[in-house]
């Protein structure tokens, strides 16, 4: 039997996140290879394309899009461009891995999703989170009815405060009208897909609360949005969402039969430590690290391959969307 | 120098918690000795009484409050005469120390703490939390800065369903016309007031929400009430109470510069695990078990001496009562 050949990729976006994790991503995926990347400064696409070894590169969209060789789209641009990215991937026929958020609004969003329906491309969401070996672990002992009936359930993402800040980022996390929007377009959106994502149900009756303290410190405030919310079958869900200097990211699942712990899990990289207390013992699980984006790019291929929906899909980035826009209502009317 | 001689102390209830905590706690303390007990069954604080060593028993209260020697009073009568046999002993001049809740409304507590405030005598809640070591070395290193300010605290306390379920206890469980009000009189209370006294604060701004999963097993249903809050001083707050098969409890406090976890703390014994990370470093201290309640007979002895009040007081107590009308009010009215 042959191996089908890798999925050729065109990366839009030449930042940070392509650099360390999108293109590592795609090296290291077995059916995906990077093409092309595309920015608006042609010296860093060019200089990003050659250390990622990748053979093309380019500042016009369009043009690289033309490109037969080119069967899926990863959109990692500046926030802001996500929409338009998005739109000319898929008006140009091709399958469209988008970070999040996917637009600014959530129209916009849906608006994505319906537009890639029609053009017959698979959208996806780069919820990375799903990714990760340690996560799958604990989804199916929710799965499979090991810790019973989740009662509650908690995941904490705060950014570290002073990692990987830039000036850029503090200048979006300071000027947005809503401060919550900034934790809920960073860390808190990844909380509430791996959330619906566990659990495979939806959020409602979301309220929200924050607390901002500016120390003053060159890195900005330390911000904490938290989120209540119920799953349609009953669970109740806790986020904490922002930027601390010292968070204890975490997931806790609480059942009527056990309770799962994952830390260590929840960031850029792959693994973590599981454990599962239940009625039939205690048990903890190492999971080594591994590239969450490598296997992303895979299973997104596989969704394009079978024609099936992506693991996120543009539905799923859309729904976190909708949590944000709720908790930015909730903390704008005073509703905690 | 001469020890003060031990003071003399009655205690009321002859249930399981003197027997398993009370009457250890004054065997255990240094500045105290048992001289009674008195419950309404004579058999029983008898039998309780020479398995303790203690000389006095009886049925009548007031008998017994007579004795000059007896200058304390403890409570851990059924909750439902809390109220009476707490007015009683102040009446007889004698200082009380009360499990909560002090009342099974929150006006008989008040009451009761001016009754004991007219009548010269110290009131003390039951809250033992509060003499564990290892809380207090969380509540040090929130005083001292070294986390920072306090952005949020989370306090997870459920009692362990099918451990210590007395058919009496999930009668009343289930027949409270508000469950949650279960679940704040029993883990609630001790959750809300360790949040105060960890950081010295008041809790405003009550929203709660509960999830119940009745697994139809003998040992009753799965309860969880979530109490969020803000304290007056702007830090978030999380509390859990209720009742699981698996809990995690624990307490997690989130500063500006550092973050305080305690585990394996909550519960009838002292110790536990701290651990600490600030911007120093990382540090884990085990506590060594020790018997809380001796420590909090020691700490009502010695605030009777010095006149002050009790850590908890009276008034720690009715504020609890207050934090438990207000979610019991939230739920009721669907605030969450």
């Amino acid at each position: 039997m042959s191996t089908p050949a890798p999925t050729g990729w065109l990366v839009v976006g030449t930042g940070r996140h392509a650099d360390a994790f999108g293109l590592p991503g795609l090296a290291g995926a077995r059916s995906a290879t990077a093409l092309a990347v595309c920015g608006s400064d042609p010296a860093r696409a060019s200089a990003l394309a050659a250390r990622h070894g990748v053979p093309g590169c380019g500042t016009a969209l369009g043009a690289l899009l033309a490109d037969p060789e080119i069967s899926h789209v990863y959109v990692c641009s500046a926030n802001a461009g996500h929409e338009q990215h998005v739109a000319e991937a898929a008006a140009a026929g091709k399958h469209v891995l988008c970070e999040k958020p996917l637009a600014p609004e959530t129209t916009g969003a849906v608006r994505l999703a319906e537009a890639c329906r029609r053009a017959g491309v698979v959208l996806g969401t780069g919820f990375h989170l799903r990714h990760n070996e340690a996560h799958h672990r604990a989804r199916a002992l929710i799965r499979d009815g090991t810790i019973g009936v989740p009662v509650a359930i908690r995941v904490e993402y705060l950014h570290v405060l002073g990692r990987g800040d830039s000036t850029a980022r503090l200048a979006t996390s300071r000027a947005v009208t809503n401060p919550s929007r900034g934790s809920m377009n960073g860390t808190g959106s990844h909380a509430v897909d791996l959330v619906r994502w566990l659990l495979d149900d939806e959020l409602g009756g979301v309220a929200a609360r924050m607390s901002e303290k500016d120390t003053g410190a060159a890195r900005g405030p330390h911000r904490v949005v938290e989120v209540t919310a119920t799953s349609a079958r009953g669970a109740m869900v806790t986020i904490a969402a922002g930027r601390a200097r010292h968070p204890g990211n975490g997931i806790t699942v609480l059942g009527t039969r056990g309770r799962i712990t994952v830390s260590e899990s929840i960031g850029n990289h792959g693994g973590g430590l599981l454990r599962l207390v239940s009625d039939t013992g205690e048990r903890t699980v190492r999971v080594e690290p591994h590239d969450v984006y490598a296997a992303q790019f895979d299973a997104f291929v596989a969704a394009t391959a079978g024609g099936g929906p992506a693991s996120a899909s543009g539905a799923d980035g859309v729904a976190a969307q909708r949590v944000a826009d709720a908790v930015d209502h909730a903390i704008r009317e005073g509703v905690s």
